[in-house]
């Protein structure tokens, strides 16, 4: 059974759970040095590796995998987000509140989604408050180990109240992701994911179609079989389906649809529905 | 000196350490997203990444890492295996319960190696056994997340008794991976897994082989001397061994056999041993 | 704040931090197969990858990233070093404390930037310690999983004293990487390691040239402008910096230096100098 998060000190719930996702893949010691920094500020800090497979510079796949993942993580937890081409800049640290979760990451978009979610609170990480915290000095090319990793810890440690970390702010920077267009019965999307089996995300959404019916999808210009789960086709099979993020995703049952259907980040993807949704054009 | 596994509510013992093995890859967050859901039901589970480098789809190699790991964790661990391509059809969860291990995977064969041995238990998880945990309503494509995940987090806790899972069954899916030929004083295999440095297992067991005296070993056609670790020859050298997960391999010093003598999974491996083995055909 | 390293019956502060850097990959349960057998010794050691990602056998790296990286941790950690070519022939285990930290690898210069340190303690490690353990009968190709392991589960527990660990020994393998030239005003190096990103970083260290300020930098022939960070530059430009690491670095702004520049380790870094360092030749 889940247990009840824990509340300290400082009045904050915490789970005393911190998620990384960033570009730094894991050939380097850069996401070990971040969960050093943690662990140097709360010892008791549970890290979960979220991914470290974005895309280097990638903020659209960061916000995409971090609005998507959070609600499966125990109330109270601290994700960081460090896809951060501006590092060193003066571009601002930001903090969200929302979905009793909180973020952490640079303001390029990363957190846009999220931080557009209803109830959202926002706050711009103060100069003054990583001062408090003894947090100076960093380097111009890596505060992922500078600020961001011992900055998480101290959230994640309960003791630092949200309001502490800085001014409300809602200038924060938007996702850069571009919604689906939709023209009349038809609704025109393109591939955003192209994940490590092969199969390629979309960034048409379940219930923009769902509702409609849906009566023919095609990824780069291939006419794909709508179905319900991969087993649905025998393997050597191109499907269509709804996937575990809740967007439209081309696979090849028990190989690559990337491969296959030639496939990558920025290809068409077509849907024709029953019936026009709302608001098409 | 080891801790005594603690032994909580439920009776049965745990150590609290989940393992993972996987067909995931790492550039995702489909890991991540297993372990918040883990903690979401075990706070203080102590999770280990086995590997989630498994070949996509390949139960093979995932039951054979399996088989060869869980002896090295502390007792009462709970080992979690998602190679799944059945994921979201009828196909049953197993649960195993053996040298004071447990194992929870898919039916497909990654759990085969372990519940064929002597004093094993196996339970089908049962459908009721998941609703009375909350675990319902999974997506049709992430069962590691939506079902897996939580249970292996119930588990590791220690308040489920293994028998509440479901009941026993014999007629869980067996291993596929075919054991070597003997004719007379032959042994014919192959390589079943290529590893990170190119180093080439075969599907030859040392108890096979080493009790009757190895003469002459070939990979794919190239014959290899017989060495016992990988200095015993100089860097830029062919080699053939018993490795450290008790298989005969092939090795290039400081280098990868893989490239060198152009081997891949399936490719044929053939010892010529001093006297025939009992029961060669 | 860093909470107080905790002070256990042996004698030695812990923090009970564990951090592995190894050329394991993590295609295979190389690396699971290490923190099984440390969890097994040291149920409550927090475990850091540092990387898997080494280059196979380069003693070189693995011997950069600890010595750069050991600063970021919790005083009283433990860092496990497994880049080892020699692994089953006669080449001993080091043992290193120094700055708060201790260090465990195979004594062929991994360690040698550490042991080298003013102030720092060496030991062998000796087979009878090992014994008293019951670190016993290893493979002869994987002391990671059946030494190293559980011997740094021991230590992280803080029940081992350092001294209890072996002998003195000031005879340990020297690290192999040569400094750059100094040639007058001019500073020769080399790249020595090309990261995820494809920022290269060379072995010209930073307070080897900054002091006598920096005019004209050049990786593979390419002059590049000398600057502070990434952003300030605008992306598909080639700059050089001294990144986070303390090394004179060439980068390219949101790209890969080493594909845009045609660089590899070992190719040539030049730097021309306001005025001639002291003890240039």
């Amino acid at each position: 059974m889940p247990a009840p998060p824990q509340v300290p000190a400082g009045g904050r719930s915490t789970s005393g759970v911190v998620s990384l996702t960033t570009d730094f893949g894991v050939s380097e010691p850069f996401v070990g040095l971040v969960k050093a920094q943690i662990l140097a500020r709360h010892p008791a800090a549970r890290i979960v590796d979220l991914t470290h497979g974005v895309p280097p510079f990638s903020t659209e796949a960061a916000a995409f995998w971090t609005e998507r993942s959070h609600r499966y993580f125990p109330p109270g937890s601290v994700h960081v987000v460090v896809v951060d081409p501006g590092v060193g800049t003066d571009r601002r640290l930001l903090a969200v509140a929302v979905d009793d979760q909180l973020f952490l990451a640079p303001d390029n978009g990363v957190l846009g989604p999220l931080a557009g979610l209803p109830g959202a609170k926002v706050r711009a990480v103060a100069a003054s408050t990583l001062l408090e915290l003894g947090i100076r000095e960093p380097s111009a090319t890596f505060h992922g180990r500078d600020v961001l990793g011992p900055l998480a810890g101290e959230l994640s440690s309960g003791e630092v109240p949200f309001e502490k970390l800085g001014s409300p702010c809602d200038d924060w920077v938007r996702p850069g992701w571009a919604p689906p267009e939709v023209l009349g019965k038809t609704v025109l999307g393109r591939v955003i994911i192209v994940d490590h089996y092969g199969n390629c995300f979309s960034n048409i959404e379940s219930q923009s179609i769902v509702p409609y019916e849906v009566k023919r999808v095609s990824f780069g210009g291939h006419a794909l079989p709508w179905v319900r789960t991969y087993g649905d086709r025998p393997p050597g099979t191109g499907i269509a389906l709804i996937n575990a993020f809740g967007v439209l995703e081309a696979a090849w049952v028990e190989g690559s649809a990337c491969r296959q259907l030639g496939l990558a980040p920025g290809s068409p993807v077509e849907v024709e529905l029953g019936r026009p949704p709302p608001g098409g054009g």
